[in-house]
């Protein structure tokens, strides 16, 4: 039987990214795609629960596209729920712009929607470019390439599967990608942005705020380093166990257990 | 030099959460206040970068506060960037609903406004309680609880600092508490709620669908399974490097690299 492939994105159904993420899966099995109606970009693994989401079906980029005025998020669970038994894989993107650091993945719709279908149990794949506009990731040569190694990334997940503690991959692309381009495992930086606020005043003379992000140098290794600096393409495996792996850390905090245990226990006498 | 504490939540200034919370720490430090002016829950670690952002300064619950727009991770960088020059710990909540699995843990705004700290390498703690209602979170007695125990292990935290590895720890307090309440650290469900959706027609014919969550039986020993059936006050300790430990699984991902990179190499003859 062929697999069930879930194709979506967070920059939604008019972003030339979900075209060529569907170029480079078509063939690898039964394909839905599904995505936002309109850009949802840092909406990270948001879910709507207090609205009522819709589900209509276009034509577009030559395609059959359920959109929905959902996040990333909910389109796995409207996709699981009502359009397909069974997913097999989640590609979400090609996202315009990088999503490389802990900041920014743990912000991203695109890795949102990826981290979502993790914890169904679905393995998944979010790939972003390090590009800004539409243009950039739209030109023939450049998604030519973006076709041919999202296929060959995607296709060996789906018939190997993710190994063991690695709950979603997301895949970076430089901004040029050519013979000489390599691809490297590599993890994610902490930071990737010093957010910095200018202070304006408005025609109506109230103040206000708008943030903005400074780059900050990026420690070598990381997948900022790797991508923005050796232009590699970053593969990061991901795990969502947020749980710290050092035992010594916890027992450390165990003290908080006695301590407000012991302070509740002396509260029927005080 | 009294320590800096930045006091916010996710369900906004009018939040009974946010008052209880003040009260707890107001002894301990130097206290600001700065809440979303409506609710953000659910807005994860989102940061508004495409729209300006308010700042107002209001009096509410007798209380000297900011409000802003903006979601609970844009409040710690405004108050980094305009309001204090050095923060010493962010305490965020206490959120109306616990905020228990990794599931709701990476979409809450209570926890995404103490991971964005934990980023800034700020020690940040989040409380939340397993109540559905403000009033259940006001009564006296119940109130009188959450501060004693809020206060306990924010001062406790802010004296020690949190332990090597532990990026930000997650607090989550039972329907009931009395003498007899133990406290207990708790690792994160995977996840809390199986997503479901009802399928539904509005009065103008058109088809809509809700998501609502159903919750899963609780695996023993997880945050969920202490805080829903024992009845405990949970003490999550939570670290955000996503980087996997299992080294043989990254080692089994490395495949790709080679792959790609050939492939790559391979497209200049071709």
């Amino acid at each position: 039987m062929a697999s069930s492939i879930l194709v979506t994105n967070d920059d939604g159904v008019y972003s030339i990214g979900l075209k060529i993420l569907y170029d480079a899966v078509e063939r690898l099995g039964d394909v839905v795609i599904v995505a936002p109606e309109t850009p949802k970009s840092a909406s990270g693994l948001g879910i709507t629960l207090h609205k009522p989401l819709r589900l209509e079906r276009i034509e577009y980029w030559g395609l059959d596209i359920y959109t929905t005025n959902g996040t990333p998020s909910d389109i796995v669970y409207l996709a699981l729920n009502q359009i397909r038994e069974k997913i097999d894989i989640v590609v979400s993107g090609i996202n315009i712009g990088d999503n490389t650091s802990i900041q920014v993945i743990l912000s991203s719709g695109t890795i949102g929607a990826a981290a979502q279908a993790a914890l169904m149990g679905i393995p998944a794949v979010a790939f972003s470019a390090d590009v800004q506009e539409p243009d950039e990731l739209g030109d023939p040569v450049y998604a030519a390439y973006l076709t041919r190694i999202t296929r060959l990334i995607t296709s060996h997940i789906l018939s190997r599967g993710l190994p063991e503690g690695i709950d979603l991959v997301s895949v970076n692309y430089p901004r040029r990608i050519g013979p000489g381009t390599r691809a490297v495992i590599a993890r994610p930086a902490k930071i990737k942005y010093e957010q910095r606020v200018e202070v304006n005043v408005d025609p109506h003379g109230r103040r206000y705020y708008w943030l903005y992000g400074r780059i900050v140098d990026p420690e070598p290794g990381t997948d900022v380093y790797e991508l923005k600096v050796m232009r590699n393409i970053t593969i990061t495996p991901i795990t969502l166990d947020l749980y710290p792996v050092n035992t010594d850390s916890i027992d450390e905090l165990r003290v908080l257990e006695e301590l407000v245990t012991r302070d509740l226990s002396r509260s029927s006498s005080g």
